[in-house]
């Protein structure tokens, strides 16, 4: 019988109609975040807590901020207007509070007034920055604001993890605007023993993390020299120096003939676009390229510190750098970390301008094969280095600081792109639910199963009274389940369990196609009273 | 000789009038936001791993969603200005998209043009929401639209922690804006089986937490049975009932006598306020109120049941929901949940107007003296229920789910209360920093205890020259540090180390006045090459 209609022809074209142009609820998330499902989320963690455990183990504590911070106090990024400011998601405070000053100070109007404001709020785009914020708000808990100048800052190691947000205008494949951050810092040292530390705390966590051996390097450079070698050639202009610098961090992606290009007329770029040249001298210009291009940092660090202070070693911010890094190499060296792990590389600048001293990357020495076929490096997947500049937005006082970070998203993409990646865990024991008369029985069974050790779950799948065995069996499947307990009224009247092996199914799927040799092989008849013992001993081997 | 003064008085002067009426930055969490330090962290983190444990035991995947969505996904709350609206922190999508219909598609003017717009983005009040968004996606993609509604929903079981947004106007002490959530769900199933089991596995994951036995509770109601007893009393209409029940809600907090007020002419509360009433009549009043008292919660399941079943078995949806609250009793009996851990209270509601059956609550037993010495109870630290409205906002339809919600924050802040966190961990072993001709020596230490798994911090505070001893010995102490490890250049050279016991010492401060008699019980003289077995011994014994 043809169910009536319950709205006349015309009524429902206008309906349709109406829906089709009107605003609606569509279920979505946001263009560039994306959901984590539990096979990357236990990758996710596998990261976390290893490097965790080792930074711990350094002595670095674990300390959290909040997500929202004011915009004011992430620095660098100040939005005007009542919209968000390039690369910083910010809005206004719903609440209303006095305008500061640098003090802390409300300030007044001439009635003695506070003035009030809807201050501008972020969230976080790195942990750095909220890193500057509680210690300066440390520093001032503990001392008066004129004492700030003469103070020695205490000494502040922690470690943090949780997303960080970038509003990034090009959304490239596997690039999302909300992305995890692993950082550890040391805060309140000069000592570069500190900054040999953090390569080591580095090495040893990529590779608690699963990163063997000769399959990434951490690069190490130290800003001084560069800064040292522009001196040398008359580069004294900070910013021409920055800008240098700039164009210097290019090469790993545009390569040596479009990086002179760039030092002197300018170029265009494959889209076509110009590409505007600093106008640098000749004679500059040649000089840079013969510096940069004189060294192997496959080399040792030895024969780099040597080449280095052959030709710097005169000039005294260059040989303040180069000191610094034979520090540095001499602790590395004692402790057995040798150019497998890391590597000194004249050439590396990491763009961050509020770098001071040592930086560092860590470079992927894999590859892997995309999907059109073509074989590509991973390159850099973290690093680090020393800023002295921390803190000097917040208080006007410069604090000694250096550390690290792992992209923790861009970390598990290489592993999975370079099947590092550990397999996937099992699921839980599923015990199918075939007989509501059992339901006790699946109760009992998934307990005693889990007072050994055992995750089980009892499918509990209904809706309208239906509770389908093979929707059972393709839900225990996608769920990774090693083994499905089966009991139905007979059987639990003879006392036995039917047990599946989904893990030897899985592997036995493309060999065997009688289905009668596959149920022999991947299924067996378990007495109940003995399920949990069978189970403990089957999940240790391979096969039932 | 006296410094020279850099700018002459009157200039200095006018600076610093400037600077007290400049809008300056000064650093500072947003209000109603905190950090979370080392040792509040270790707890948050006990938290979560241990109730994870067991979520994952019962078969819930550990998923992720971002910390945005777009505000009318989350539904409930929708911003209509340039500005928050009431109680979710929501601003506009910095990227124009276009206005989308009910099906996804983008809504176009009459030449065809897509209309576009900055959506409305929120930070995520609760973990719910974004469970709804997540399902409702995976509908979509495994569904056509047209079948949705013959479809039987999958069973879909995860977990989730991270920490969600409230814009709370009024701060109350201990109430943050950023407070996280560890919840878990089963979404797709009617089976009350499955309420049941949210029970249990609350109660594993409290206890697994560290929570004794008899020091919470469960309580346990089914709304059906509410609803029935209202219909029963001739309560048709579903905005009374809401209304109703919302008054039902405030018994805890208000106690009977104002309860019954707002059932019937309203009430003037202590702070002055008019709380307008229902205007029941007296009869129906007087109907409930001998209904919610005739209860004794602390009674058997089985006795709240027969009482319910004498007075409400006759009204079908009152009967529906008695059937229920037996079928998950005895799924509890079963399993050996006695009343201990879970009771039926018929006076529960749950303020959440979504709870659609069975709904239940984590009350603590426990109280705690507050600062001004009044004994106090902890009440309610978490709950959840059954909500067969899920994604109805988004696509619809009505999917059944049950779940529930763990406060991570106030657990912490209960266990803390109660004297039942666990003691903040040791810090690490420090090995001072006396010497720095000894610097790789310091390293070399601590790699060997790290390679003999003990957290070893060498000591790096170092700025302007400077590393006092003293400093070193409170950092270390700061850090709750087990042991420091001094080696001087004497030590060096007669291939010793000294060791401190921190934790005997400040033990023993308050007892030993003689820093000698102090010194000897607290440190001990160790040849460097049997330090490391030393501090092994140590670690696990009290006392050196």
């Amino acid at each position: 019988m043809p169910k009536p209609n319950r709205h006349p022809p015309q009524q429902k074209e206008k309906m349709k109609k109406k829906s089709k142009n009107e605003r609606g609820i569509f279920p979505r998330k946001v263009k560039g975040f994306r959901d984590i499902d539990a096979s990357l989320n236990e990758l996710r963690w596998k990261i976390i807590n290893a490097a965790s455990k080792v930074y711990k183990s350094y002595g670095f504590e674990h300390w959290d901020t909040p997500v929202l911070e004011y915009a004011d106090n992430l620095g660098k990024y100040m939005p005007d207007e009542d919209t968000v400011d390039k690369g910083v998601y910010s809005f206004k405070n719903p609440e209303e509070e006095p305008v500061l000053n640098s003090f802390g100070e409300a300030i007044r109007d001439k009635d003695g007034q506070a003035i009030m404001e809807n201050a501008f709020l972020s969230l976080r785009y790195d942990l750095t920055a909220p890193l500057a914020r509680i210690y300066a708000e440390m520093l001032l808990n503990k001392y008066q604001r004129h004492q700030l100048n003469q103070i020695k800052p205490d000494l502040f190691r922690r470690y943090q993890f949780g997303p960080v947000f970038r509003y990034e205008i090009k959304l490239t494949p596997g690039r999302f605007r909300e992305f995890w951050q692993l950082d550890f810092d040391s805060v309140g040292t000069e000592d570069v023993g500190a900054d040999a530390e953090i390569c080591m705390v580095l090495s040893d966590a990529l590779e608690a993390i699963g990163l063997q051996r000769g399959s990434y390097v951490i690069n190490m450079n130290n800003r001084k020299v560069l800064k040292g070698f522009l001196q040398s050639c008359g580069v004294l202009d900070e910013n021409l120096e920055q800008d240098i610098l700039r164009v210097f961090d290019k090469l790993d992606k545009i390569g040596w003939e479009a990086m002179e290009l760039e030092l002197g007329q300018g170029r265009t770029d494959t889209s076509g676009a110009e590409v505007k040249g600093l106008q640098l001298e000749p004679r500059l210009i040649a000089q840079i390229m013969e510096f940069l291009r004189s060294f192997d940092k496959t080399g040792s660090r030895k024969s780099v510190l040597e080449q280095l202070t052959r030709s710097l070693a005169d000039n005294p911010v260059a040989g303040e750098g180069l000191e610094e890094l034979k520090k540095i190499d001499a602790i590395l060296d004692a402790l057995g970390f040798d150019e497998t792990r890391v590597r000194f590389d004249p050439t590396l600048i990491r763009g961050m301008a509020y770098y001071t001293g040592p930086v560092f990357e860590v470079e992927s020495l894999q590859s892997y094969t995309d999907e059109k076929g073509i074989e590509r490096k991973v390159g850099s997947i973290c690093g680090g280095g020393r800023y002295d500049g921390l803190i000097q937005n917040l208080l006007g006082i410069k604090v000694p600081a250096t550390g690290a970070s792992i992209g923790v998203d861009r970390l598990a993409e290489l592993l999975r792109l370079t099947n590092q990646a550990p397999a996937k865990a099992d699921g839980p024991v599923l015990i199918g639910h075939l007989d509501d008369d059992l339901t006790l029985e699946y109760q009992r069974i998934a307990r005693e199963l889990r007072a050994r050790g055992i995750e089980t779950e009892v499918y509990y799948g209904y809706y309208k009274g239906f509770r389908k065995m093979n929707k059972q069996l393709k839900y225990a499947d996608e769920k990774n389940c090693p083994f499905v307990i089966l009991i139905g009224g007979n059987e639990a009247a003879k006392g036995v369990a039917t047990v599946k092996d989904l893990k030897l199914g899985r592997q036995l799927a493309d060999t065997i196609s009688d289905k009668k040799e596959w149920n022999a092989r991947v299924q067996k008849e378990v007495p109940i009273a003995g399920l949990a013992d069978f189970i403990v001993s089957a999940l240790n081997k391979p096969g039932i």
